[in-house]
């Protein structure tokens, strides 16, 4: 047990050092903000020594607690819904905006707000998607460098390792996690720069081809996704507006652009569960006509997840496509891990929501003729090993791009 | 073990309403703004759901951890530490402006700084007294309600009882809280109430007496300590600027009013430690001339305790005196609790630092002869059942207060 708790111990430290030094990649004198689950205190506090030993001027750690979100819907009177906290948000995006990177440390209960109720539920991540809109613009638009990485919340891994006790579960969750984020074996820095030169490249072939659409087929999905012109397809790390390069996701599979938010068409059925903010939406089945869902069902979860798409206008819109392998490490595991943090990186997908300034082709959204607007992002798993995608090209040519899940 | 978790439990709750019902006085539509420590999370959802149940609008919690400061003391570069994130003390600013009610919930290990650069420590804490200066103004002059509670932190358990297991040591702890802060038996709101009377009553008739100074008498402590023109006395309760009543403090048992700041003479030794930010500060020796403390000595943590006095003018000059019997609960449970919160309601005590608006005639400190200014606000004890306190007269009168320890 006690060597156990030394390669937690060590597995932990490495974390923290590769979330500091290559995800935000903090640099003397900068800030660092990091939002956090109470539970995550043991591996926040390592990445604050790490922070400073790199430098940094200030870690300011924001807490936060899962059950207070029940506690609050459970609880609170009728009219208090539509209330987020601004000055919450407001001072992130002051220190955002002079320069503090942003680290969050993700680990969640999937299904913690399974039947409360769901009208309460959208009203309160609306207001909350309101007064953080700025922060999601910093974020977006990568005018800091910021990232996110996982933590194995007891919750969160008794949902993945349902047969086990709490402390098993938890030690074969981090060790999912410290393999899949490339901390456990190896060099985590060599490791990061080789992935992320094949990213890159995967990146830069896809950009070649300049497709006009992406299309999707496999069991009940027959998805034709317009890509916006112009389109760039991005992954791995990230230059940051002042110049310094950030991993945004760690783990991170995916390359994604920007899809046409008019020009999506046909019907696309999930592949993976979605955990949106507490809830578990599963078996999703949509109709997309002229970039619009104009039809909406899941199995379990509906009504939040019908009350996500009614947010907004760009709600029921596509703002990003990615392609993940199926033989990623991710999803190699073999594991489903109810967490969009790690099943995004383990099968194709789709966000539904706003476009991400890194696919336009000047760098911003606004003005570009596509680019989808909304006060969410949200992304839900649509590939598999039995998912085919074909690349389009305006000229009429198909190209094969995937086969049963892999790249061509 | 069930029937004592059963108990715990109970009594927890009867705090955490309590703490909203009586300390901040939760109203319909009032946001809350809760600081707390992460160990304390379980106590933290309690008061969230009785503010919920309350009517309050939000509850934002800011949890802390005490290690992180002692990782940003030991880890930092040298550059750092005259640096504080004042956007978080103006996020708390700007809603308390607005309405927000504050609570603290306290526990803390007395001497978690021990060792740690003291140089280091004092530039830390002038920029965090500079960047909560308006806060600080806003809680001191009571423009919004607030209240602080105890938390029985397993450090902190294990220091009041060092020979226990921290298990026991929690227990204990949590009943000596729960006992002080007069939930335990019978009803809290009763119980509150009739205390609060009688501490009303006691401000009233020292304030009937207009003493022009107090003379403390005892081993060590020979000092004399002037009262600024139209002092109020102030005790229990207090009624905010809107109007509202809270009870900063859970428990309290002192009666307080507003020092001459150049009108202090004598010598005075402390009685208690003090537990400054995480150093404990023992046997305290000081020796004031005109009101300004010109030598100072502690057997423990001097340095920390020298840093604090020159932190600027005010800081070594008096802002505080109160009178507590050496008959309360807090003294009669026989325990050191190392914590102010606590050993400050078991006897007469002076905060050097800011004066208090309400000890003002006018509610306002700005203008007022003899009131004291400073970034700090600094409690230590000076009692015990040994001193005996004077009330001296403009016309060179003199009426004993207390004697030994108790009033007369």
């Amino acid at each position: 047990m006690d060597q156990l708790h030394d390669t937690l111990a060590a597995n932990l430290t490495r974390l923290a050092e590769t979330a500091v030094r290559i995800g935000v990649n903090i640099q003397p004198e900068q800030e660092l903000i990091v939002n956090a689950p109470v539970e995550a205190v043991g591996l926040v506090r390592e990445i604050a020594r790490q922070a400073y030993r790199a430098g940094a001027r200030n870690v300011s750690v924001m807490f936060n607690d899962q059950a207070l979100s029940r506690i609050h819907l459970e609880e609170g009177a009728e009219s208090i819904f539509d209330y987020a906290p601004a000055w919450r948000y407001d001072g992130v995006i002051r220190a955002a905006s002079e320069g503090a990177a942003i680290l969050t440390v993700f680990g969640a209960d999937p299904d913690l707000l399974a039947g409360c109720d769901a009208g309460r539920q959208a009203r309160s991540q609306k207001a909350h998607a309101i007064a953080g809109r700025g922060l999601r613009e910093i974020i977006g638009g990568f005018r800091t460098s910021w990232s996110i990485i996982p933590f194995a919340h007891p919750a969160w891994a008794k949902a993945v390792f349902p047969g086990r006790g709490e402390a098993d579960a938890v030690a074969l969750l981090w060790d999912a996690i410290f393999s899949t984020t490339r901390v456990r074996d190896g060099d985590p820095v060599a490791n990061w720069d080789a992935h992320v030169k094949q990213l890159h490249a995967r990146a830069a072939g896809l950009n070649g081809k300049r497709f006009d659409a992406l299309h999707f087929s496999g069991p009940g999905t027959d998805l034709r996704v317009g890509l916006v012109e112009g389109h760039l397809w991005a992954g791995g790390a990230v230059e940051t507006a002042a110049g310094r390069r950030c991993l945004p996701n760690i783990p991170t599979e995916e390359v994604f652009t920007m899809p046409h938010c008019q020009r999506v068409d046909g019907v696309v059925r999930s592949t993976k569960p979605l955990s949106y903010q507490g809830t578990l939406i599963e078996g999703i089945e949509v109709r997309f006509e002229g970039g619009r869902i104009v039809q909406a069902d899941a199995r379990n979860g509906a009504e939040v997840f019908r009350n996500l798409l009614a947010i907004d206008e760009g709600a029921a819109r596509l703002g990003e496509v990615a392609l993940v392998p199926d033989a990623s490490p991710i999803s190699r595991s073999g594991l489903l891990f109810q967490n969009t943090l790690f099943d995004e990186n383990a099968a194709c997908h789709i966000a539904i929501g706003r476009a991400l300034g890194i696919n336009a082709p000047g760098g911003e959204i606004e003005g570009l003729d596509g680019a989808n607007d909304s006060l969410v992002h949200v992304d839900w798993m649509i590939g598999s090993g039995e998912i085919d995608v074909d690349g389009l090209y305006k000229d009429g040519r198909v190209e094969a791009v995937m086969r049963q899940g892999a790249f061509v």
